[in-house]
């Protein structure tokens, strides 16, 4: 049964849903601040991210609070993994290409990526660097181009880009404007969200 | 008198000082959070941008404290104002076109405009909007498409994508291979920056 809801809000629900790209990704790797962690939420979901895939292994997932920073967080499935073989098997299995955030030499600039195939982006804590799991099986790197004296960026500036970068070739490509989900998964979810 | 400098630092001095834009800059109208300002001023040195211009006529500009990042406050060059007539006039004087974030019916996306022309995009405070006075004299509005249930980013996520987007505007177009500085102004700005 759906709750009360404006026509509205209806509306912006299907219009929304409609856009939702649901084969591109972010894996958050143990990010822990809750800031960060808040507004990369809010940047998946202004950038039409229909999910997440949370990896906490040596940190815990912040909590948000209620600030209405943290409401993106409604909006934007999330999946947990503990297990890195079975979080990039599920991958390969599912035809994604994996990209972990690093330097390393043989890393590629962001805008080298393809990002209109299906892709997960490995996201990791700005200190420490990608689990060292995750970056002895995922070959492929990016790096933001970077041209200052201060060699990097804030963990959700960083996001932002990366999703930007993303959003800008699948808009040049067409792919925002075909709904990624069926009719009967568009209805689903509308019911789902409008009970939110 | 040039202070003690490794040869490393020095070449990377000038690098970094070879590929600042100097005709593109942003304005950061009363943006009070410290978090946010830091962040900006680190993005602007990742991005390359020389200058920005401080707009503080309602809010102060904040304490940014010793922490790492807001080191970036070094190697970015602050220019104040607090008369706005004064510095849309300098700007157009010197054939910068001056943009500001918003949504408004005629306000256009960010990638419909041309970032390899000299620019000045002025960035506001999130909640409060831009200053009025910058809302009556500057005309050109841009906005960073969302397709999300919460319809605004963080200031600081703003400000990175569009120094993205200006950022591969002009690597497309070649402009980060060739200095925009002279040989002269290259050599004073780099002994400038060897004694900081």
């Amino acid at each position: 049964m759906r709750g009360f809801i404006t026509p509205e809000r209806l509306e912006r629900i299907k219009a929304v849903l409609s856009r939702r790209q649901k084969d591109v990704t972010l894996v958050m790797d143990n990010i822990w601040d809750p800031h960060n962690v808040s507004a990369i939420l809010r940047s998946c979901d202004a950038f039409g991210l229909h999910r997440v895939h949370l990896y906490y292994t040596t940190e815990k997932w912040p909590d948000l609070g209620k600030k209405s920073s943290a409401s993106a967080k409604k909006w934007v499935e999330r999946v947990r993994h503990d297990d890195p073989a079975e979080m990039l098997d599920g991958f390969q299995k599912a035809g994604v290409q994996v990209i972990r955030t690093g330097f390393s030499e043989t890393a590629k600039p962001l805008h080298a990526f393809d990002f209109t195939i299906p892709t997960a982006v490995i996201l990791s804590n700005e200190h420490r660097g990608a689990a060292p799991e995750l970056v002895e099986q995922v070959a492929e790197e990016l790096y933001i181009p970077m041209q200052g004296m201060v060699q990097s960026l804030n963990v959700s500036v960083a996001a932002a880009v990366i999703l930007y970068e993303m959003f800008s070739q699948r808009r040049r490509a067409g792919l925002l404007d075909t709904p990624a989900f069926s009719p009967e998964e568009l209805e689903a979810l509308t019911q789902e969200w409008s009970d939110r």
